[in-house]
């Protein structure tokens, strides 16, 4: 468990993914932009150049068993693997009656109701993931997740995405946006 | 559940509070200062005549569970009562250990082995407490948690202080000051 991590996705003429696709799932979208800059750590300076800028910080687990932790890490793989070379960040925000929640309830609804650690373990280890947490430092978001894969599994990410927005859970998500993108290989 | 606030406690010659005891009880101590301004909302720029300014974001419930937090609500009073002229700021770090817990190991150590909001129940409503998180803001600390409380129960809250002291979570704290304020009447 590394320490926490700030990034940042910084949207505009630089970096490099190109945008590929930005899509409103609910609520307001984000503006269209042509490259994505993602930097980590100092970057939280606001890039002034950039049409939009989302920060989040990676944290601890807060709903993982340690036997879906394990489960996890005898199969996942990490950011940066070279075949990767199409990756998708998910911002979300989620609605005040799921905040008002109870830890328990939240757990509940996440994954006895939803299977959301489930469905993505279906996915290792083509999909790799990073989430980053940002609620609590006044963001428009609630999270931002960073998914990367290669193009030949590209269908089953949107597989996945699928299956999680008819879940339960995500009747709690009033925002959400849907960036694909790709690197040169 | 209010949306997160950010929450400056800035020390220095200004402030509400008058600083009358800052003990450190674990790891480094922080420098003495005469009085403790709180600052909500907007307070995040930096002091410039700070000795030191700690910061934190109240956030959503992280192990509390429904029946937990209702038993709570129906008992607990806010801050900024009258006659809780007292007051305590108690920064805590928590180890890397405690942090590559998985949800279900931290919450059993939290309240199946420690009983803390169980204790903390006991000394309500005589204390009130808020939260503030910050391990993922780049702090020193991971928590600030702020009491306030009348006089005539400052015994009391040493011996809630004392008690979660002596519990198991208190293992994984590696870092804590007991900073404790009073102000006029």
């Amino acid at each position: 468990m590394p320490p926490p991590l700030l990034v940042s996705f910084i949207a505009g003429d630089a970096g490099a993914w190109t945008i590929d696709q930005l899509t409103p799932v609910r609520g307001e979208a984000l503006a269209l932009a042509a490259r994505l800059d993602v930097l980590e750590g100092a970057g939280s300076a606001p890039a002034p150049d950039a049409i939009w800028q989302l920060r989040g910080t990676t944290s601890n687990l807060r709903y993982t068993l340690r036997k879906e932790a394990a489960a996890l890490a005898a199969v996942q793989e990490g950011l940066g693997r070279a075949q990767a070379t199409c990756a998708a960040l998910i911002p979300i925000r989620k609605n005040e009656a799921w905040w008002a929640l109870a830890q328990d309830e939240r757990r509940a609804i996440l994954e006895e109701q939803s299977r959301h650690v489930a469905l993505g373990m279906d996915y290792l280890p083509a999909v790799a993931r990073r989430l980053h947490h940002c609620r609590d430092i006044g963001e428009p978001f609630d999270f931002l997740t960073w998914f990367e894969y290669a193009p030949q599994d590209a269908n089953r990410f949107d597989d996945l995405v699928g299956a999680l927005r008819e879940t339960p859970e995500w009747n709690y998500v009033d925002r959400e946006v849907d960036i694909r993108l790709s690197r040169a290989a």
